[in-house]
Formats: C-alpha cells, structure tokens, sequence
C-alpha cells in the first residue's frame, strides 16, 4: 500500500523574532535568519515571516503575539542573557500572561556548570522561563532556553543559538519538503516576462522567482541575465516547468543552462 | 541665541518591510537591513522594527498597514521589477485603496532608457504606480521606485536600493542622532550585571547594550569578555555613564579597554 500519509503531508509554517537592538542599530549583521531559513527548510517547515523588533517590551510582545495563532512555529533568537537588556523571558511570560519562575531544572543546570558558589543573582536571571515553559538544552554554555506552546526561545549568539536547534529537532513536526531547481537565461527578465508569466499560470503549485543578473565579462562588457528559480514540493511538477520553459525559451531563440549562474554577482535581492 | 531646536529634536523612527521569498528561503542573505540602519542612523532616523515577507498580496498588504500609522517612515524592499513575482506596486495600491496606474514621467523614462520600440509589456509594468505616488530616480537601471505618502519603495537589489537613498534623501526629516561609545570589558556579563543595571538606572536617556564575546589567546585558551555599547542622543551623558562604569569597574579590580574588542569573534547577536 503506497504511504499516502507521506504524499498529502501538509504545509508547515514558521515565523522568526529577531530581538534585538544592535540589529536595528547597524552594529551588527543578523546570522541566524539564513541559518533558521535552510534549516527549517530542510524539516519540511517553511519560514514564512520574520520580524526583527528592539530590546523593548511591549515591541517583543506585539510581535510573539501577533505570530504565534498565525503560523504552526515561532521562533525567537536573542535577549536571554543575564544582563538588564536580556528581556525575552519576561516578554514571553507576558506576552502569555503567566508569572516568571525559577525553573528547579534550570538551576540545577546553571549550578553545575558555573559551580554552586558561583551561581550569582545575575545568572540566576538565566534560570527563570514563564510559568509552563519546558527548557532547551543549551550544550554550548548551560544557560538554556525554553518552550512555550509553539513559541521556541533561543539565544542570539548563532553557535549556541545552532546548537538549541538541534536540541530540540524532535519537538518538530515538518510537512511536505520544498525542494528547488535553478535555470540561467541569457536574456533579460523584460524579455522573458510573458513566458513565465504563462509557466508559473500552468504550474500553480510551484513559486517561480525570476532574479536579473549582470554579468561582467573579461572584457568588461556587462552581460544580462535572468536566473529562475522553481520551488515546490513536487519534484515531477519542477522538471515539467523547466521543460516547458526551456522549449519555450528555444522558440524565442534565448539560449540557457541549468542551474545558478556561475559568478557571484548573480543573486538579486527582490 | 543658542540653537534650541536643535537641542530639542524630536525622535524620528522607520520600519524595514523586505519583500523576498528568496531572504525567506533561505537562498539568498539580505544585504539591505544593514545598510538601511547605518544610513538612516547617520540622518538621525531610527530603524524600530524589520518585516521580511513573502511574495503574497495580503502579507505585503498587513505588513506595510501595520507600520505605517506607526512609524514616522516605512520602507519596502525588493519586488518592483518586469515580472510575475513583482508584486509590489499593486500591493501598495490595495494597502492604500487606490487604482494602479501608468505613471507618464516613468513611461518616459523608461523609453528614453530602453529605446520607445523595446519598452515592451513587461517593462511597462515598472511604470505603473499607485494613484498619487511620487516617482524616486532610479539612476542605475531607470526603472523607478516610489513614494506613497510616508512609504518608500525601493528595488531589492542592494546597489540600486542605495542609489535610490541618495535620490530621496531630501525627502526625509531627521531627528536628534543617536551616537555610541563602546568599551571591552574583561570579565562576563553575569559578574558585571549588577554594575550596568545600577548605571542603566542612572541614565535612562541612555541605552546600554551588553554582549558577550569569546577571543581565544595565540595559545588556544579562550577568554571571556564582554562588549558594552552606550548608545544615546547625548555625548555628554554617554562620557559620563563610561567614567561611571570605569569607576565601577575599578573598585572590583576588573580591567577594561576603549572601544570595541579587537577580534572579530566579539559581535554578538541578542
């Protein structure tokens, strides 16, 4: 009997809390979005949405809860340290309206690592989740984070934030995967417009993205291009559009080639 | 007369909304948060809030109807050009209940960059704009972003995103500029907690990031640190929260340094 459970497997959704000012600010460059991105990806759990707010209560609140009824999974990174600008539990516990507690679990954890003497207030801070929570493991250094309904509360630092996600893989349920194939075309998106506008009609269940490109030559002369992008959870679906759209491409004369252009400048934005 | 409107400059503040299925999946790192942040930080606007979402109408839609009553500027990212998946311009239409229509200074533009026989379909799309926007120059490739109201829509790829800035600078009204100061302290974040939420207290205007780094010594031991960040729209009282927090650090004999820490494993998120 063919697993039909596996073929009609349902869309999974993810949103992303990025807290954090020195985001905001410029300082610093975000590394977990990519990461969580291909990551979830990976589960069969599409990253649908992401909000980066600042240290700033009723922000981190508005944004968990203006998520979480929304999407299967919310994830937040950042702000569970042990100084004052470390505000995430707090807002989690409001943002659910359940007090803030110390977890005995937590304690025990923070009291081995640091060594009990050592466990001063400011770590302790470490040790309280929202009233409710289960923790993380946090194997890089003890400190964990936690899980409340579907809201998963990791650190900002991305080696240890990385290493939360593996601890808590088997908390998730992924749905159908996404997979993709690439085509370079050697004309511009103007030029092939009509036709994947007709491809993407034909194909509703796949997404076709079209990113230009420039392409500089040795020479230096600038050469045009167009790079799809066919995603959907269909692999037989992806390879009938890149069919049609590579006839159709013959028709018009435009030559092409599987897969992403070769030089880096070939990744648009937008 | 002393300049007293320009002591007493208000706190303008503007959101990001990066339109990208490709940020979302993961295949490609967004570039322009970061440059956004840093630009408008420098006109004495603050970047309070990020949305990345999907190529989807009524993501868009919500997206920019939630920021734009609540930020001074809203800004959009990517999905402006020739094809299927450049839904931006009708979105903001539908945010603002307002037809889309051919904007006759962009269809000129675009025929005088294109050449009137090759300003085919397809590129006529990037002429059409909502009712009553205004056009922003596109210097690098013609195709021109608008503006509706408080909201800014650029190209997604990051160097006509930056060209189109500069064309809509004079556009923008700065607040007071917020400047920072850093200092690398030698000694966790959870033993010097105490220490910045007493000094964080004393200066509320302030805001004092704290961020753990880890440098590693030629001999492979790792040593702990932490990077304080001062951030505020007075020098005065930044200089005065450091010798404060110098003070401080002195009477428990933990050693500290100007600036930022020297190795580039210091730039935490969260």
């Amino acid at each position: 009997m063919p697993d039909v459970k596996n073929q009609r497997k349902k869309t999974v959704r993810a949103a992303l809390v990025i807290i954090g000012d020195e985001i905001l600010s410029g300082r610093t460059k975000d590394a977990n979005l990519n990461y969580l991105a291909n990551w979830l990806g990976e589960l069969g759990i599409t990253l649908s949405e992401v909000r980066v707010v600042a240290d700033d209560k009723d922000a981190v609140v508005r944004a968990v809860n203006d998520c979480r009824p929304r999407y299967d999974y919310v994830f937040t990174t950042g702000g569970i340290g042990p100084t004052h600008d470390d505000i995430t539990a707090q807002c989690i516990a409001a943002a659910f309206n359940v007090p803030l507690e110390v977890n005995p679990e937590a304690q025990r954890i923070l009291e081995s690592y640091h060594g009990e003497g050592d466990v001063n207030k400011a770590r302790m801070r470490m040790a309280r989740v929202p009233s409710g929570a289960t923790l993380i493991d946090n194997p890089v250094s003890a400190a964990p984070g936690f899980q409340m309904d579907n809201v998963f509360v990791l650190a900002g630092i991305p080696v240890v934030m990385q290493a939360m996600l593996e601890k808590l893989r088997d908390r998730l349920e992924g749905g159908a995967i996404v997979t993709s194939k690439s085509l370079t075309v050697h004309a511009g998106e103007s030029n092939i417009a009509a036709l994947l506008t007709a491809v993407q009609d034909r194909h509703e269940a796949l997404s076709v993205g079209s990113y230009p490109f420039f392409r500089l030559s040795k020479g230096g002369e600038g050469r045009v291009g167009t790079c799809l992008v066919f995603r959907g959870v269909d692999g037989g679906d992806i390879d009938a559009a890149i069919d049609e759209t590579k006839f159709a491409l013959e028709q018009i004369s435009v030559e092409y080639e599987d897969g992403e252009p070769l030089l880096p400048h070939h990744k648009k934005q937008g």
